[in-house]
């Protein structure tokens, strides 16, 4: 698959330091299954020490931002008046997997590395970012450290408590010895004027590459979303044998009725070429009152519903209360959506898009580009003005589990990608 | 409503003298709501005491059987060589209404003390039959009462634990002096021969009657049933926003399209004048693993499928399995159905039905027939080969919760329409 445009990969040596640090770090954060590397926590910190060391080792230039990131680059590049960043999440998921978040700072460090190795430049400045504090699952909320950086983390998330001692995010900084003046302020506690542009490579989070036998991918943009946590269909209880079809007002044969609308319409959509996902992750009649000869009164649901597209958002969640109101008036029951929580689209750079399928071509004989399902720190980035794009990397089996498979040999093309973008050519 | 073809039943006296019942035996067997009155209990042995005295004070002639349920009659029919039974149930069901059951023994009652003050005579002897244990919510059968009388109760059911105390029900007999040796032997501990015929008036536990604006109904049957407990429709996990609908193993939507295309057929059935209800009245993702973000692996459902007619049964069974067969294909995932149960229709006796028929006729000017939905004891003395019929009244709100509202007018009609069918024409 590796094409011979783009040569001097020393690939052996690269994947023998990328699973050294994947080890190095795997063996810092290991949970009951898989590894746990809460965010801003002691183990955070030391994962970052473990990377700080390495990078040294390397003879990297290495630096700690006022977040208590690290900023990782080639000793000539210390003094750089503007960089582009190669970035992620040093963090995980409790029970999670080593590679989601990890393998984008890792990806950096082999930018660096091999660069410094070959002798190659960059085209510009290339500062590889290892981020704290990405997964909602420590406070509720996610993109916390790119958020600080930008100067866009709301007042209820500095203020959200951890799921596991009860202290908020503010006293977890606090502890860390963050400043969280600005952060309150808005203001963001980097120079983002210096920053030219965010990359960042990611495993993908869903089948579709290795469904297509492909090692890696450029992204277009990371899909919007809107989600109703809790959907409360409401019907009216009753005896399954006694109350005949007429009389029914069935709560579970209403969602079924409505959410086989939406997977027709969803096939609808995608047949004409437009980009959507939608998912009823929770389902539930209530254990309280159950009885298999019971018609319930009520089950409430999740709904998630994504598209890269912000018309096609608008137009799911019309037709979405459209066909509520119509399946509530014909079955006599009522929805009740609860609070809609909802992510605008992110859209990658056009021209960075354009770079990285052009590197792509030239490591790989088959280019591919694909939307993420998933939100990443590029979209608190590219929220902020700054141009970015991401790389997907083929991994098996889903993220936030400890059975992420992502294989070193696809990691290699998704770095090499970001090498052959971001080096001057020969 | 009432016709004057039936006169003489001194509905006001007769309506006072069932709300006594009512309101007395509400009072022995109250609940934080509603009543509880336990099978097999003291509570239920005070119930039957209290309805001894009831009718002793009335004249009537106590007797009790082999398995501690009460029968009573006119004091002339003590000696009968053989006689039709109005019979139901005492116990009810935790947190219950005060009707389910109870409405069938006090109509009895009604029926015996109606025919004494007004002298009229029955075409045969008649007695009232207050059974006990006829709730599956005590011991997880139903029918234990009337399957010990016509020795039709199942080892496992006699060895069953009780769910509060968890005593089988063996113990629970011991303790009331009643011999188990008949029991385990499959032995009627009564002389089914000398049984005519089996009447049971039941309030409705639908609101076929409340919605049609009819006091009363005649039985056509109950229906039977086949029921999974628990259907595991079991898929594959996956992040919400990153697979693709072509790569989705959803059991969600597989579990909508099916139950839609049971309702669809549903439908059609009902148009050809088919006998159907159909309930999943248990529905749920695993709490353990909820997030609004993942696709779940796994959605369990019970089913409960109804019909009087056996073959719509077979039929149904039939589809089901296909349907889940074509949409296991589609969608890549598997049904696992686990256990069915299954119970057969019992149709009452064509010549009660007839009978009752007329009687209502003659009682109202609007006679009316339904199946029932729910199962009830006379099910049980149908398959023992007596004939059986039933009387429905209309009733608010189901059963088997406090709300259960009969009224004592509607309730007369019913009883107007036994006294109607038992008493010889003047």
């Amino acid at each position: 698959m590796m094409l011979q445009s783009f040569k001097g990969h020393d690939d052996a040596a690269m994947g023998a330091l990328a699973a050294q640090v994947f080890d190095g770090i795997r063996a810092l954060s290991p949970d009951s299954a898989g590894v746990s590397r809460p965010a801003f926590s002691d183990i955070e910190t030391r994962t970052l020490d473990w990377l700080a060391d390495f990078a040294r080792t390397e003879g990297l230039h290495v630096e700690e931002d006022a977040g208590r990131n690290l900023l990782f680059c080639l000793p000539k590049d210390a003094q750089a008046e503007s960089w582009v960043l190669i970035g992620s999440h040093v963090d995980s998921v409790p029970m999670g997997g080593n590679y989601d978040g990890l393998a984008g700072v890792v990806a950096g460090l082999i930018v660096l590395i091999r660069a410094a190795r070959s002798g190659r430049s960059f085209r510009r400045p290339v500062k590889c970012l290892a981020m704290r504090g990405e997964e909602s699952a420590w406070f509720g909320a996610c993109y916390l450290g790119s958020k600080m950086l930008t100067g866009q983390l709301p007042d209820a998330e500095l203020a959200a408590a951890h799921k596991g001692d009860g202290r908020s995010l503010r006293d977890h900084l606090d502890g860390l010895g963050i400043d969280t003046a600005p952060l309150a302020a808005r203001t963001p506690i980097c120079d983002l004027s210096k920053i030219e542009g965010y990359l960042e490579l990611h495993i993908e989070q869903g089948p579709l590459l290795v469904e297509r036998g492909l090692p890696a991918a450029v992204v277009s943009g990371i899909r919007g979303n809107f989600r109703h946590r809790l959907v409360r269909c409401i019907g009216e209880a009753g005896h399954s044998g006694a109350v005949p079809r007429a009389y029914r007002h069935d709560p579970v044969l209403a969602f079924a009725e409505l959410m086989h609308r939406l997977d027709d319409t969803w096939d609808h959509l995608l047949r004409t070429g437009r980009d959507l996902v939608l998912t009823s992750g929770i389902v539930g009649t209530d254990p309280a009152s159950h009885a298999i000869s019971r018609i319930p009164d009520e089950l409430g649901f999740s709904l998630d519903i994504r598209s890269q597209d912000a018309a096609i958002l608008d137009q799911m969640r019309a037709y979405l209360r459209e066909q509520m109101d119509d399946i509530g008036r014909s079955r006599g029951v009522r929805f009740d959506t609860g609070a809609e929580v909802a992510v605008a689209p992110a859209l990658m750079d056009p021209t960075v898009i354009a770079g990285l399928e052009t590197a792509m071509a030239r490591v790989t004989d088959e280019p591919f580009t694909m939307p993420s399902g998933g939100g990443h720190d590029a979209a608190i980035f590219a929220q902020a003005g700054i141009p970015a794009g991401m790389v997907f990397v083929r991994n098996r089996n889903g993220s936030h589990n400890p059975d992420e498979a992502m294989e070193i040999g696809d990691f290699l093309v998704g770095t090499a990608i970001l090498s052959a973008y971001l080096e001057a050519e020969e």
